[in-house]
């Protein structure tokens, strides 16, 4: 099954505010943050190929032919350019990552705003299947960086890049006097672990129920410890 | 390999105040909280067995071969009792999370200390390999579960023992007037997928540099939110 469609998002990971709404959507729009929307060059499409592959299979049952079943060109070319499933799947979240980070805004014009969306887009829970998808296989892959190094490395980089992202936003915020002073690189690790933490349990449970008390008493939160009072 | 020792643990849950130095040691206390510490009967047996092999091969690796090397007794009687290898690993589970769970104390003495000694248990960077093991099996059981509706109302449950345990410790520190008033199963939920993404996060990456902080910002969080003035 060869598409040009690709599931996009990456869960957790912050996308630029203007695609909230469009997370996961297989049609992808003009402002979409979908790493594969426009592929060029043979490297990329193995790359986009990998990522449906993922996506449609899983990582446990992903292997180099399944994802030469997903390539529009000669399997052939895999094998010339790639070792193995291990190289071109680090390959894919590199690649994706790399893409994201190009992406992120440097400039934050509503911290507030912005720290609100995040929690909402992690914690909204209407799932669509190719989002479901994604979930679990990064839960996978996450399983995966639990044993293997290489992959411990990427999730590293990966949280690193989410952290400082979230640590900027809120350094906006005390800039602009929307936040009160405060340790933005701390706040940021536990607001990062904590989105981190609602991903992984909804993935794994049968019930969302507990999703949207657990947004509001987040943002009741940051009221309490980061918002200015004089910004309320 | 057979042998009478357990590595215990159960990741992120709590366990009894008296026991916290002495998580996934090899050589349970009298007052371990091991549940396979004092095995009885053939099933227990069996489940303590599957535990181990769990430990020592991971989830992907085990087989009832396997589980069957760590028995002391005749292979045999796993055929006898169950018929798979995720039959078997589902009833490990539920067995550990019934004794847990008959384990929990039903009085709190000092709310505080014992949500601070929680969190520090999470937190601890101070990795011994039998810890490590446990913590890479749940996330590998974790992983199985985004796919596997058997472990999704495992971990639905157990998430519920540990969020509803975190709640009396909350209503506990209300009632003594050492934590403000609150809607304690929204602070219980918020604390709980918390500290499941610092496990998760701790499992799957290369550095604990990040964890004393976060241990303590999240204290800091709980003294602006949720300790009464008085009691400081």
């Amino acid at each position: 099954m060869a598409t040009a469609e690709t599931p996009l998002s990456f869960p957790v990971l912050p996308l630029s505010t203007e695609s909230t709404g469009n997370r996961c959507s297989r049609s992808p729009e003009p402002m979409s943050i979908d790493p594969f929307a426009t592929v060029s060059g043979t490297r990329e499409e193995i790359l986009a190929a990998t990522y449906r592959a993922l996506c449609d299979h899983g990582y446990a049952d992903l292997t180099l032919s399944v994802i030469g079943d997903e390539l529009e060109k000669s399997q052939s070319l895999i094998y010339h350019h790639y070792d193995g499933k291990d190289e071109l799947v680090l390959s894919c979240l590199e690649y994706m990552l790399d893409y994201l980070e190009s992406t992120l805004d440097e400039t934050v014009d509503d911290p507030r705003e912005t720290l609100e969306q995040t929690i909402e887009r992690v914690c909204t829970p209407v799932d669509s299947d190719p989002e479901q998808s994604v979930r679990r296989v990064f839960i996978e892959l996450r399983a995966q960086a639990a044993h293997d190094a290489a992959y411990r490395e990427h999730f590293t980089r990966s949280d690193r890049v989410f952290r400082d992202w979230l640590q900027s936003v809120i350094e906006a915020g005390i800039d602009s006097g929307t936040f009160v002073d405060c340790e933005s690189g701390r706040v940021a690790e536990v607001l990062c672990v904590t989105l981190q933490g609602i991903f992984f349990r909804r993935t794994t449970v049968t019930t969302t129920a507990w999703l949207p008390e657990t947004s509001d008493e987040l943002v009741a939160t940051l009221e309490h410890t980061l918002y200015a009072p004089e910004s309320a």
